[in-house]
């Protein structure tokens, strides 16, 4: 029998003694020039394929220059798709690569559909598919997990959590964004009293109560924007179960202390995740008035090592204030 | 200037005299054996690079088959997922084949996240990516539509409502879909004494209003189950400006008369939409009883030809008796 996944998770987050997630999003606008030029030789650097060979180049940088020091990296589909399919079989590429490192896996993808279209989402992702000779193979990325929107309701939800239980895999659902709409359905207050992402977080705790791990939580997780204090207060004390998965730390404007709400009493339940903040450091005015000489195209990977370091104090010190640092992260 | 993509979708509806349109959502398990067999020589068969070839087969001779009889495909990217990136890339290779033959190509896979992010979702597929050296070149799959799934709110779904006006593409936002859980949140009733389906129906008319049509129609639509015909009437009467893309037609039990509901008085304003009931009619028994020397594998595109006719004979009887065909598109 294979480890639950949300131990997995555990084991990897106590390793480097830190809930931190990188966010792999990887947008060539802001690449530092030097990548682009490598590819340049390849389709005179005018194509998908080009592109998605300075992906890998930077993203396997990233992942070389911090995975000591975090245990999680999520990369987002959308920056993969814009490249078709080359872009998709880099993202497969940075999967493996991670998980080589030890890594646990997200792919933030937001899926979505009904029954049969649900199921052929969760296998292609965290399952196993037919091939045209009767066998069922790996699905080409094989990620961990991966996160999932749930306007659909229960029966759309229900083949992901199928899928997930069958291969030791995990889902996280959107429950509460970390953008400013996010309230133009979320917070809206039903008729029964409580708002939208309330009942959201209701059916989360329901699809997730019969998966439990060893840690005491579950493989269907929920997405709670970092940047929602009051928010993720109320849906902790509501989701019993669900490890919260809080992206929007960083540049969405999240400081850590807003954070420490997501987290249990003993300072679990929480991951938290920073993406351009991190990977862009070198071109982050902030960063560079801390770090002046990491601030350079070229360093770039060390700079969002420096960053993740930075970060990590950050998120261990809120912790420590709210008293919720586990004893095993303390220095 | 290019032509409106609302026009040009109404231009390939009155080519072939149907709002059908065919879903192409390919399941190996469902192939002709034939098909499995051809692409043996490829990795033994076992292989997403083997299964990629056999979905081009199969999708390419469907499209042979029905092109000169219906307008619009719509792929469902699940089923392309399932095989990766070798997936994705018949996935692209459909929507070009079928975009040679005259129709238009909308591309199911209900994207969704905040604002940088579907921007890059939206680019992706209906716009322009930045290459490595400087250019903005061609999104792989360049679709004429995708389906957006909004339960991120107005900031989520406002760049693929963007991209798409500048690109002269469009969307399909989920409002109220097929399935019969779709009420476990899309029908609670808000304080406001409406239910969220319909809160959601106000956002997109709100989101569509600034992009009309010569044909009075906007290019931001609705995606309204064809399984719905009560919820289907009430939108009809909300939605002054988006088509309606209507699922569920064939396997998932709408009958032709459920429909009409989607349709404004002059037959106009949604498409109807049918998958697996027209790809594989084949192999389904009800087909198998009006036509059995099509009932065979071999036959198997013949068969959807035979079915994607006897949906459109059922399509116009329907909006007749609904007193709603449009006068071109009587025999």
């Amino acid at each position: 029998m294979t480890e639950h996944v949300i131990d997995r998770l555990y084991q990897s987050m106590a390793r480097v003694k830190t809930p931190l997630c990188i966010g792999l999003d990887p947008d060539l606008s802001k690449f530092p020039q030097s990548i682009l030029d490598r590819v340049s030789r390849i389709d005179d650097g005018g194509s998908h394929r080009a592109a998605a060979t300075a992906i890998r180049i930077f993203n396997y940088a990233i992942i070389d220059a911090t995975c000591d020091i975090v245990g999680i990296y999520k990369p987002q589909s959308a920056y993969y798709e814009k490249h078709g399919h080359w872009g998709v079989e880099a993202l497969e590429d940075t999967a493996d690569y991670a998980r080589e490192k030890g890594a646990i896996v997200i792919l933030d993808a937001k899926r979505n559909d009904i029954g049969r279209t649900s199921e052929a989402y969760a296998n292609a992702h965290l399952g196993k598919v037919l091939a045209p000779n009767g066998q069922y193979i790996q699905s080409a990325d094989n990620v961990d997990f991966i996160t999932v929107t749930a306007y659909l309701g229960s029966d759309g939800v229900k083949p992901f959590v199928d899928v997930a239980d069958k291969f030791d895999k995990g889902i996280f659902v959107l429950a509460k964004t970390s953008n400013p709409s996010s309230g133009d359905l979320q917070n809206l207050k039903l008729e029964s009293g409580i708002e939208v992402y309330v009942k959201m977080a209701e059916l989360i705790n329901e699809w997730g109560k019969g998966n439990i791990g060893e840690c005491g939580y579950s493989n269907i997780g929920a997405v709670v924007g970092a940047t929602m204090p009051k928010e993720a207060a109320k849906l902790r004390t509501l989701l019993s179960y669900a490890v919260f998965l809080m992206p929007g730390f960083g540049t969405q404007g999240a400081k850590a202390e807003m954070l420490t709400n997501g987290f249990d009493k003993n300072g679990r339940g929480a991951i938290v995740s920073s993406s351009s903040g991190i990977t862009y450091a070198f071109s982050n005015d902030k960063f560079a008035k801390r770090h002046p000489q990491l601030a350079q195209p070229e360093k770039f990977a060390q700079a969002a090592r420096q960053e993740t370091l930075d970060n990590i104090v950050d998120i261990t010190a809120a912790l420590k204030n709210a008293n919720k640092l586990p004893r095993q992260w303390a220095a």
